[in-house]
C-alpha cells in the first residue's frame, strides 16, 4: 500500500544534524521496519497520530506508561491542579507523602516507598540498598533480562563505553531455572546481596514465559536462607497484571520492588518500595535527582493509583487483550499462519512460527501499521484501559489485511537488513 | 520569634511512616536548621510558600531549576500547548529536534545534543561516551566536586551500599590546581578518557572559587595532547553565567558539556552536548529512559531557551544578585560581622568569618527564614530572573533583623547538632 511520511522524513534529516544517529534509546526506530514513523504528533485514549497525520490504534502505550489512556481526564485534572501551584520547589509537597501512603497501601509487601525518575534509578537504588543492608557484593540477575541502561545493567550487546568493572559482582543465572539460580547462589555463597527477577520473562525477540513456580519459590527460599534480598523488577509489568506487585499472583512477596512507566499514567516518575526490615538500609544510602521531588508527577500518581484501586481498569485491559489475542489467532489460521502469542494477554508478545529471521513479522507489522494498527515486531506490547472492543475490532481489520498481504507476498519477503547486524552482535555478546 | 509549622510537623510524622528517614536526597532538611520547612505548598515568580502558609523570597530556586520565575507564563503556555497533544508517546515529537537545534545554536562548542532526565544521567553518559571514544578507562574528577548520585560519582562520604569497583578508574585531582591535574594525568598516562570539571568550584560548606585560568587552560591543553575529552559539568551553573557553556567566559571550549536543572525552567529534563568529532561515539552507546523523549519538558525547554536568547534575563538576575551581595555586606558591617560572599553574585555562597562550626550561619539563616527570606546555610544559592530590586529589598529587611538577632544572641549560640555527625563522617571519608 502507498505510504508517505514526508514530515517524518524531513524531521529525521534535521535530527541527523543535531542528535547522534538521529535518535537513540528504546524509541529509536533503527531496528524497526522502514514504515514505522520516528516522530509523533499526539495521543488520545488508545490512539496515536504520527507527524504525518496517520492515526493508529496503539499497542505500545509509549512502551508502557499509558495505562489508562493518553491524556486521561482525571489524571490530567489532578496534574493541572498541582501545576498551577508548583512543580519543582525547594522540597516536596504533601503529594509526596500521600503518594507514598497510597502506594504502600496498594502493594502488600511494601512498608515504605522512595521516588525517582527513571526505571534505572529504581533498579540502581535496589542494588545499592541490598548491598548496604547485607554488606555483600553480588547481584544475581537473569541472562538477557532488562533492568535498565546504567553501566552496571545495560545489556552486554549494547555496552559500548562501559567497563568490566561496571558489572563487577553482577552474576547471571537462567530465568525460570531453579537449579541455575541455586548454582549461582552456591558459587557466591556468603556474598550474595540480592536476586533480581522480572515478574515474568519479557525479553525482546523471544517468546515470553510465565514464572515457573518452583523457580520463583526457590528464589524466595534461597533469599530467606542466605539473607539476600529478593528484588522484583516490576517496572515493565507493574499494575498490568495485578493491583499489587505482580508476584502476588503466585503468592511470593519480594523484599524490594521496582516500579516505573505507568503508575502516574505517563508523567515522569518511578519508585522503589520495600519491606520494613530494609528501611534503615534504604535510609542510609544517598540517592537524589533535580526533579525527583517535583509535585506534578506525584499528583498524577495519586490520581492514577486511585483509578487502579477503584475502577475495573485491570479487567478491561485484560479482556480487550484477550479479545485481540483470540481475533489474531483466528485470522492467522484463516490465512495459513501460526502465531506464537505469549505472555499475559494484556502485555502480548506476537511472533510468527517458522520466522527465524523475522521477515514475516516485519512485513506483517509494517502492513498492520499502514492499515492503522501499531504493533511491535519484537518487543512485548501493552494494552491500556482506554482500548475498547471497538478499538480491537478496528485493529483486527488492519491485521486481517496485513495477514492477507503477507500470505500473498510470503515467497518474496526478504530478511530485514536492519536486524542482521544486531543478531550478529547478539551472537558474539 | 515565634515560629509554628504544625502542618509541616504533621506531614513529617506521616512521612516517617512511609518514606525511609522521612525524606532523602538533596532536598532533605535533616542537615538544615530546625526552622526550615520540609514541605512546600506553591511557588510563583521568586516567592515560595511552605505548607503552613509562610511566604519566602526564595534564593534556592528549587536548587537551580527555577531560572525565569516559578510558573513562568511563556514557558507554561508552551508546555500546556504540548500537553493537550501528548507527552510520552511511542517516540519523540518535533519538539525534540527543535530543542536540539536551539540548544546547539546556543552553545558554541556543541554540534549535537542528547536529552535525559537527571543531571546524573548526563554526567554518566559523558563518562560512557568518553570511554567509548578513547577506549580508555580513567575519569579525572576534582576532589569534592558533585557530579551526581550514581554509584560511580556519589560523594564518598555518602556512599553507603556502593563498592570500590563502582568507582574503579575514577581518579581525583584538586580543583584549580594545574599541577595536581598534570600529576594525575601523568600517573595514568595513556589511560585517561576524560577530565571532568565544574565551571567554578561550588562545593558545599566551602567558599566558592572562580576557575583559575592556568588550571582551565592546562586542562584543555592536556586533553588536546592526550586525546582525553574535556567535560564541563554545567548542570548547576548553566545559563546563570552565560548564554553559552560557562567556560566560554574564559575562552575554553569543552568536548562535552552536561546540562540540567534550569534549561526547561523546572520541567524535568537534562542534556549532554558534544562536539562533532565525538558524534560517532555518542551514537554508539546505549542509554535511555522511559520518559527521556516525553514532549512537554522539551516544549518547555524550547520556550526557556527562547527567553535565554532573546531577553535580558541574565543581566537582570546578575544585577539583583549584586544588589543582594552589596546589601548583605553593608548590613554585616553595621552589625559587626564579616561575611564570606563567594562565587558569582547570581549563584552566591554566603558564609560567616570565624564560624567554623556554622553556629552563626545556622542561626542567621534560620532567622532570615522566619522573617521571610529563604537562604541556605551551606549550599550555593540561585537567583532567578523573577527577582526584582523590590524582592531584594524585602529580603534585606529580613536579613537585617536576622543580623540584629545573631548579634544579640551571639554568645549563646550552640553549634548545630545535626552537623556534628556529618563533619565527623567527612573527616573520615
Amino acid at each position: 500500500m502507498a505510504w508517505n511520511n514526508p514530515r517524518d522524513s524531513a524531521l529525521r534529516e534535521r535530527a541527523q544534524q543535531v542528535i547522534p544517529g538521529g535518535m537513540y534509546g528504546h524509541m529509536s526506530t533503527s531496528l524497526m521496519p522502514d514504515a514505522f514513523p520516528q516522530f509523533f504528533e499526539r495521543g488520545r485514549g488508545c490512539r496515536i497520530w504520527d507527524v504525518d497525520g496517520h492515526e493508529y490504534v496503539d499497542f505500545m502505550c509509549a512502551y508502557g506508561p499509558n495505562l489508562l489512556g493518553y491524556i486521561d481526564p482525571a489524571v490530567e485534572a489532578a496534574a493541572n491542579a498541582q501545576r498551577v501551584l508548583g512543580d519543582a520547589l525547594n522540597g516536596p509537597g504533601e503529594v509526596m507523602v500521600e503518594l507514598a501512603e497510597r502506594f504502600v497501601a496498594t502493594v502488600s509487601h511494601a512498608d515504605w516507598a522512595m521516588f525517582c525518575k527513571n526505571g534505572t534509578d529504581a533498579t540502581t537504588m535496589a542494588m545499592v540498598v541490598a548491598r548496604a543492608h547485607t554488606k555483600r557484593r553480588v547481584i544475581l540477575a537473569a541472562h538477557n533480562a532488562y533492568h535498565g541502561a546504567d553501566p552496571w545493567c545495560v545489556p552486554a550487546v549494547l555496552s559500548a563505553g562501559t567497563l568490566p568493572e561496571d558489572r563487577a559482582h553482577i552474576v547471571y543465572y537462567d530465568y525460570n531455572d531453579a537449579q541455575s539460580l541455586a548454582d549461582a547462589m552456591q558459587r557466591h555463597a556468603g556474598d550474595v546481596a540480592a536476586v533480581f527477577a522480572t515478574p515474568f520473562r519479557h525479553d525482546v525477540f523471544l517468546d515470553q514465559e510465565a514464572p515457573d513456580l518452583a523457580y520463583a519459590q526457590n528464589a524466595r527460599r534461597l533469599c530467606d536462607e542466605t539473607g539476600a534480598l529478593l528484588v522484583v523488577d516490576d517496572i515493565r509489568a507493574g499494575f498490568r497484571l495485578a493491583r499489587d506487585c505482580s508476584w502476588s499472583l503466585i503468592g511470593i512477596e519480594p523484599d524490594l520492588s521496582c516500579w516505573g512507566k505507568c503508575f502516574a499514567n505517563g508523567h515522569p516518575i518511578s519508585a522503589m518500595l520495600g519491606a520494613e526490615r530494609f528501611r534503615a538500609a534504604a535510609g542510609s544510602i544517598f540517592v537524589t535527582g533535580s526533579f525527583w521531588f517535583s509535585a506534578v508527577a506525584m499528583a498524577a500518581g495519586i490520581a492514577t493509583l486511585q483509578q487502579i484501586n477503584e475502577t475495573d481498569y485491570l479487567e478491561r485491559l485484560t479482556s480487550t487483550g484477550q479479545l485481540l489475542r483470540k481475533g489474531l489467532d483466528a485470522q492467522a489460521r484463516t490465512h495459513g499462519f501460526a502465531l506464537r502469542q505469549t505472555g499475559p494477554a494484556q502485555m502480548p508478545q506476537i511472533l510468527f512460527h517458522d520466522d527465524p529471521d523475522f521477515r514475516i513479522g516485519y512485513a506483517w507489522t509494517a502492513e498492520c501499521l499502514k492499515h492503522g494498527a501499531y504493533f511491535h515486531p519484537f518487543h512485548n506490547m501493552f494494552l491500556s484501559a482506554a482500548h475498547t472492543p471497538a478499538d480491537i475490532a478496528r485493529a483486527l481489520e488492519a491485521s486481517d489485511r496485513a495477514f492477507e498481504f503477507v500470505r500473498r507476498k510470503r515467497d518474496t519477503l526478504a530478511p530485514p537488513a536492519q536486524l542482521a547486524h544486531f543478531f550478529e552482535m547478539l551472537a558474539h555478546a
